[in-house]
């Protein structure tokens, strides 16, 4: 009974999933989902990402339990900005998106950042309609959470170590977390970036700019 | 019937949480939930827990969804440790601890720690039977935390500021966390601590040591 409960649940996600992707494809909007653990950086990576590419090609989606500080945060870096509170809720999911795209004017956005509740491990299972995922990891995370949360770097398609410049006050070894994405996701592009010092942006920009699959 | 059947599972788990507490209670042996974020620092902070309670009073059970290294640490500390892997779980629950307090000899031991799987959303929803429940918040997640995943926060006993060795090269705000907190947990007392400088220990391992309710 609770499987098959699940099933229909996860069933119905997708089929909406569907929905959404077919919706933004229409508009040409290219969409992306940004899973993390709490506080790994994906608010100030989108700060960055939209000052770059410019705030009217840009919009949001904010997943949060509660609050609202994460929008007003990407409001004020000049997107379009719609925030979803899940409230005990540990995932964003496609319903949620749909409900968020009904109030998006999508008419000049190029790109759309979801960015989805701070976890590492619900969220992965979750189909939105994105266009492609990604995942962040920061350095004071530490070096083993490829290994440990496998699900999510599995079904990425870039991966962002962050933070990159607490390299040098902690002790964090790259060819680990190398070594595991080895082992669960050689087709990811892996970029190591810094929002505060700007080192490595250009990578993400680039592939921001270029990939369109 | 969705709602239905979570309302099952979650008083299923309940009636076995209820179980685990009194067998733990009958064995004398105080029960703590450690909950955070992925990369916090509850494995650290376990090491050096272990170290100063002494080995043969502690065990621990550790949840992870893949990779047994925070086991293979904690026991290289001398615990009595058994790992838990819960494949694409997002907490543990009350059943899979009492399936690992069957593989523990409790007849030494005066302290189970029981390390949730690292998510700062879905653990706070599992009671597994322990007596007090701690959370750990590291200062690179940022101080916008205790807002959002307030549903953690309301739930504890205790609440560890961790990684205090960064406040110094980190743009953090205490106060804001603590005028989170008033709004959210009063009773909880709030511990600044850094498990690789030694600095605060003391009052966590006091804590440990006196409150027994």
């Amino acid at each position: 009974m609770k499987i098959r409960v699940v099933e229909n649940v996860l069933k119905a996600n997708d089929a909406l999933a569907q929905e959404n992707r077919q919706r933004l494809d229409e508009a040409a909007v290219r969409t992306i989902n940004l899973m993390s653990a709490p506080g790994s950086g994906k608010t100030t990576l989108l700060e960055k990402t939209i000052e770059q590419l410019g705030a009217e090609r840009c919009a949001v989606l904010v997943g949060d339990l509660q609050t609202t500080r994460d929008a007003e945060r990407l409001e004020k870096a000049g997107a379009q900005t719609i925030q979803i509170n899940t409230g005990k809720g540990c995932h964003l999911s496609a319903t949620e998106v749909a409900r968020g795209l009904e109030e998006l004017d999508l008419d000049k956005v190029e790109y759309l950042f979801i960015e989805n509740v701070g976890n590492m491990v619900c969220p992965a299972g979750f189909d939105l309609g994105e266009h492609q995922r990604v995942a962040l990891l920061s350095i004071p995370e530490g070096d083993d959470k490829v290994a440990k949360y496998w699900t999510l770097f599995q079904s990425v398609d870039a991966i962002l170590l962050t933070k990159m410049d607490l390299l040098e006050v902690l002790d964090y070894d790259i060819n680990r977390v190398k070594a595991d994405l080895a082992r669960i996701n050689t087709a990811a592009p892996f970029m190591e970036v810094s929002s505060k010092t700007g080192k490595g942006m250009e990578q993400w920009f680039n592939w921001l700019k270029n990939k369109q699959d």
